[in-house]
């Protein structure tokens, strides 16, 4: 534990205790013992939702990548497996192996500070090591407290399913990654892309609210599959419902931008399912109902394409 | 979280499913939502103590290292830091960025899973990534219930400073790592390099016979002297009562195999003080006693070479 370990014999390696120690702290975690000691001890009251996950430079973003935006969607894409749990961000670990120079750091460094705020999640310590290539590798390992976790498993015959924000948005950024003269709907996109914004407001109520939940990591069709996939249940869904933004459906094609909807992924929006009663929560909460949950082979019916989405692919 | 995330979409990640799913269970972690959905959801009774690792092929061991080896010394040096705590092993996760074939797979699990049975904790789930470079990066976050922290800053003066096991042998290993025939002496060093053996058997009763506690992994005199400034006390070490190994001693002259023992690290024993009546404790279960805590600056006084390390060092 610590960012202080043997690892860290390198110079640079002081600079972690500059961007990465002495956070203000974002959330009520009890820590019993505080990094600087072999572990850090913390009390949690209720059970405690994990997810671990790395990004590589290279592999999941672009070489010399703003590394503010990097920092912030290393935490985002993290937190949001904790929303899809129901769970309450509580700490997060930080692994992080590279080889930058002082002003990478430090615009990481702010972009993951960035949305441990908006996430009121704290750094609770990790490990940095050197990387032998330029290419920083980045894992970050979340917990949330998670008295009643939200399965993907229990999503029930005659639920709606829905959506929260917009869908496609970060998948249609990635053409225009590279572009240099940008319009402002190009840069709502990469917003999008760098700055996921997983619906975190929906938590509390979520327990109560939702039968079942996953986040949309994979694309729309890919995730709402492993709802249908785990609860036994086929899912019927009306694509003109989507909510698609302006900036996708001006930059793209009307066809396209419904593409990237469907399967582009990197939304880390989420999808539930929720009974019929419920919908009004939903709407207040600005998701939106794209489709029902029926009983059947676990697929996918395109209302509009009468379209097998599972059987079509097999 | 789980192993089947969307970052592996390349065919080769459907071996992990092989090599790191449906493992026997080693402890009574109780999970409450196993891996499959978007969180691990886990129910502690006690406090948790937490520990991140990360070591990168080229940089913490060498390339083209025997990958059961790295496996099991990647777990067992995390566990070090639980033990150093006090901590029962709980579970841990497995961040596994790499691009190697099957067999490399094959094994490292196989010395990944030998550990946890050895050190008595279960894996749940992780990520695995690919690796731009053909060099593996391994983060391991290791979790233990931890009724009773055992600090580094809570030893007193008057406690006798003990250590676990044989100091040196790792680190007397790192020059003959690439060294082609192998004395007896040779092998029992690599398999202290390659299998560590922090003292689990220790665990039940660190919280009543020890005042504080640390892992040597940056050698006796670099970790010793954590204690020393964060306890506010002077240690007073006789080097002639630190237990060093046959193999060491045979393989390097008794000057050169000290030295390894004082500050080569690798070690991952256990270095801890205790108060006088519990010195019995210490010697039945193996644990040699190499010196006293006085009042003093925080330093380490060699009585043998009559030499301040830290004074000296400054």
């Amino acid at each position: 534990m610590s960012h202080t370990k043997s690892n860290n014999k390198s110079g640079e390696f002081d600079l972690i205790a500059r961007y990465f120690q002495n956070w203000p702290t974002f959330s009520d975690t009890q820590t019993l013992v505080p990094n600087g000691d072999d572990c850090l001890v913390i009390k949690s009251q209720s059970p405690l939702a994990i997810s671990v996950d790395t990004i590589v430079e290279g592999v999941h973003f672009l070489k010399n990548s703003p590394p503010h935006g990097i920092g912030y969607r290393a935490l985002a894409t993290a937190v949001s497996d904790l929303i899809a749990m129901g769970a309450s961000p509580s700490f997060f670990t930080l692994a992080l192996t590279f080889n930058k120079n002082e002003t990478w750091l430090k615009e990481f460094s702010e972009g993951l500070k960035k949305a441990a705020q908006d996430f009121k999640i704290d750094l609770h310590g990790g490990d940095t090591t050197q990387s032998i290539t330029d290419n920083a590798i980045i894992t970050i390992q979340v917990h949330g407290e998670c008295e009643h976790p939200i399965l993907r498993s229990t999503a029930q015959v005659g639920d709606l399913i829905c959506v929260s924000g917009f869908l496609g948005d970060a998948a249609a950024a990635i053409p225009i990654l590279e572009k240099e003269t940008l319009s402002i709907y190009d840069q709502s996109l990469l917003h999008a892309f760098y700055y996921p914004a997983p619906p975190i407001n929906l938590i509390p109520a979520l327990a109560t609210q939702v039968n079942s939940a996953i986040d949309i990591s994979d694309g729309l069709l890919a995730d709402l599959m492993h709802i249908c996939k785990q609860s036994q249940v086929q899912a019927t869904i009306d694509t003109s419902l989507i909510p698609i933004s302006q900036a996708n459906l001006t930059t793209h094609s009307t066809k396209q931008a419904l593409e990237y909807a469907l399967t582009g992924g990197d939304d880390y929006q989420l999808c539930f399912t929720i009974p019929n009663r419920n919908i009004k929560w939903a709407q207040q909460n600005k998701c939106k109902v794209i489709g029902s949950i029926i009983e059947g082979n676990p697929d996918i019916f395109d209302q509009h394409r009468f379209h097998y989405y599972q059987a079509a692919a097999t």
